[in-house]
């Protein structure tokens, strides 16, 4: 990445394909670059450098041959009054990639430098128009596809997450400050014990609300990625074709020859409003074959990572298919939803009601927990009977756990990772103040949690490498 | 399609996925249902109703229920000066295909309607900014790929096309009024033969500049399409494997078995600024294979409608391929480009100048013509060598028959309908002449030629369906 921030850059902003491409040019000759290449279209109209920010203008792009592009319109910002806080302009050109691609061509020609994935973000972070974690939320409301990840990331970028932050810095100063104090008066031993209640209660609040921002990561990883459902079960019990039936096309190969998914395929789903990451998995059954046996080995490894299970059974060979199995799965589900998927409902000798209290009847005990919440529903995956109440039961394993409206959710593994950092320190902090420890010596530590929690808005990050990390991951133009 | 203009419409201009997602809002109520969901950024900030028209605000959209949708910028355009001539509002969002269709459903639910393809170029033409053949020049210019489309497109756009009829139209209208002056001094023989002479020179001039229009089709279709070229040959000869090397991708199934390439597949390729449609065809041999059968009588066909033949030859069989197929290939390659590759070089057995004089030798006479052109180049499809050699040939074949750069090309179905119409009245308009018809008939025909060249610009074009039918094929949000 390109830490030159001087330079002017250009980039497509907009995916090829639609009726409208947009040219985004950023940087101290962003105007004088794009008049190079732009014609009012009125008589005797004035330049994009003659007219007021925050203007359109509607005109025409000419290559260095004078042949026309395009007709465009062209928008004018000023800075510091712009999305990267640098004079900028922006092309509505016709959405055609090679009109796009010789638009920017010629601007490359006028010494613009095409932009790197998320440099203008970047830029905009590096002028002060954003903080980090805000800048990050960015990517994460284009990525949006959900009413959950959309109002997760809105609201980090409004800075609602950034404005906890402040206040628990606020509250590590107080903190700081009372130690401050404390070493005023070290000399008074009964004034040292009165204050050390009021630094283990402040301490004790931090400590708390750092927590809570670090258990929101379990529901805001699931939101943002989908919540992550193993669907496992012999081969041939109909894991794909639920798959397929649940994400609604044909992702994953269906057939009826035995142990036909080797590899782990994961698609989510949106429903009502909650993204699921399905994982089919490879068939359980002893085989011979060395790939599917790797396969095998990444089913079981699925479902300690997943949040619910779907067990899928061959309602026609449940009795040897649940009793195969139970011992194998589930004492793997502890701790998570398992829904036991009577597939194949409608070519069942039995009607359903009666069949779910025998499948009941035949778990043995031994593998029952009374961490494992166990569901059993008929559906027909081929025939898509049911399958509304399965998804509304997946559903149900979610809303439940779900944060309110205006709670702060961290779903960002490098926030994860800050809070978890900040924490240790927290917690030393505690320790050291329950055990006597010498206040300058608690305070690195307090220094240490105000420095971690800082990194999250970026503060305290000069480092390169660590920016360029983070916006690399950005799409083109943003 | 939605024939009201008096309604205000919406739609998303862009394609999904890209940094920046822009939504059109056109109509009279387009600025105030634009204030139903945005508030400035600025404290106290106007709104958009108040702002100036070609400015740009930021500010944020709201739902129903006051949650934040977006942080945008708005631009406000007012009736004549904006693309459809009529009240706009375009918001530029973040890029996210939820937001979008948040944005979109918020508009509806203040009375938008979601706009129809092509409805904003469609209220253009309505509204008098452009004419029929501009707008249509519009969807040609988003679908651009290649600098030889974008020219086409560009140039009929700016109305270079148009201008040519309206300069066809004066000189129709000077014929008719050359005319009329004979009808008022039909008394008198001796001038009528006069004046004859000269609406004979003026009817040959009008009817040579449409014949010229017309000839352009050929091309114009080529370059917006892709000129046609057929690749045939035996089975195994390598097609698939050529026809991926020229495209780039694996979008041919490539395999050994004789007769994979069941079905036709076409791709298109820009070689050197032109577009190439390459179309695989199934293998030529005997079959008792139904469904290839079917593909064998497909490739015949497709044959003829190509501009150019590559005939794929296996090097190492090249005596029994050219013997067996040269009778069924040659004759059918009249008036076409006939390029024969000698494919596998790498493998061959005797190298390539020698061999080509050998295989010019193997072709019978019998089967050639003085209007073919058979070209023979050898050439590894699987090694990939040789191959700008043969798109340096195919590029040749068109250069030759490319028009000047100022020439105007007519590249659309439509156009080329309505010359061919105004044609044939401009043949019975000289034919009139040269067998002394009465005026009065001859103007009649005068007049349907003027009407048939005014449907090009849709001076004449009132009806609705006809309407539809050209918009129809626009993207939405244009």
């Amino acid at each position: 990445m390109n830490i030159n921030n001087q330079d002017t850059i250009c980039a497509v902003a907009t995916a090829p394909g639609g009726a409208i491409g947009i040219i985004r040019i950023s940087g101290e000759q962003a105007v004088a670059m794009a008049d190079k290449i732009f014609k009012p279209a009125s008589e005797g109209g004035r330049t994009l450098s003659e007219r007021k920010p925050n203007t359109v203008t509607f005109g025409r792009i000419y290559d260095r041959s004078s042949q026309l592009i395009d007709e465009v319109l062209a928008s004018v910002f000023r800075a510091p009054h712009s999305y990267t806080g640098e004079d900028s302009v922006e092309f509505s050109c016709h959405g055609s990639s090679y009109i796009l691609q010789r638009v920017i061509e010629e601007l490359i020609a006028c010494g613009c430098r095409q932009a790197d994935p998320g440099e203008y973000t970047r830029r905009a972070f590096m002028n002060g128009k954003m903080d980090l974690s805000q800048a990050e939320a960015v990517a994460d409301l284009i990525a949006s596809q959900s009413a959950a990840t959309h109002r997760m990331a809105i609201s980090q970028m409004r800075g609602d997450f950034s404005n906890k932050l402040s206040e628990l810095r606020d509250k590590l100063l107080h903190l700081t400050s009372l130690m401050e104090l404390e070493l005023d008066f070290s000399d008074h031993e009964e004034l040292e014990f009165a204050d050390r209640t009021e630094l283990k209660a402040v301490a004790a609040e931090i400590e708390s609300t750092v927590s809570r921002l670090m258990n929101s990561f379990a529901l805001g990883n699931a939101m943002k990625n989908g919540v992550p459902v193993a669907i496992v079960g012999e081969t041939n019990a109909g894991k794909s074709t639920l798959l397929n039936a649940l994400v609604g096309d044909e992702r994953a190969i269906v057939s009826n020859i035995h142990g036909t998914t080797r590899d782990v395929i994961e698609d989510t789903v949106n429903i009502g409003g909650t993204l699921f990451r399905f994982i089919d998995t490879a068939g359980i059954r002893d085989t011979s074959d060395e790939i599917e046996s790797l396969g095998i080995e990444r089913t079981f490894k699925k479902i300690s990572q997943a949040q619910i299970v779907l067990w899928i059974v061959d309602t026609n060979e449940a009795d040897g298919q649940i009793k195969e199995l139970a011992d194998k799965i589930i004492p793997l589900c502890q701790d998570k939803h398992l829904v036991i998927v009577m597939n194949k409902a409608d070519i069942a000798h039995a009607d359903g009601p009666i069949l779910q209290e025998n499948v009941k009847a035949l778990i043995p005990d031994t593998t029952k927990s009374e961490n494992i919440d166990i569901n059993i529903i008929s559906i027909s995956a081929k025939q898509q009977t049911n399958l509304q109440a399965l998804k509304d039961l997946l559903l149900s394993f979610t809303t439940t756990a779900e944060a309110g409206q205006n709670d702060i959710i961290v779903s960002n593994l490098r926030h994860y990772n800050a809070l978890s950092l900040a924490l240790d320190s927290i917690h030393r902090v505690q320790d050291g103040l329950a055990t006597g420890l010498p206040t300058d010596l608690v305070a690195q530590d307090l220094r240490d949690a105000i420095s971690q929690l800082a990194e999250i808005t970026g503060g305290e990050i000069s480092d390169v490498e660590t920016l360029s990390n983070i916006f690399k991951h950005f799409c083109v133009g943003k």
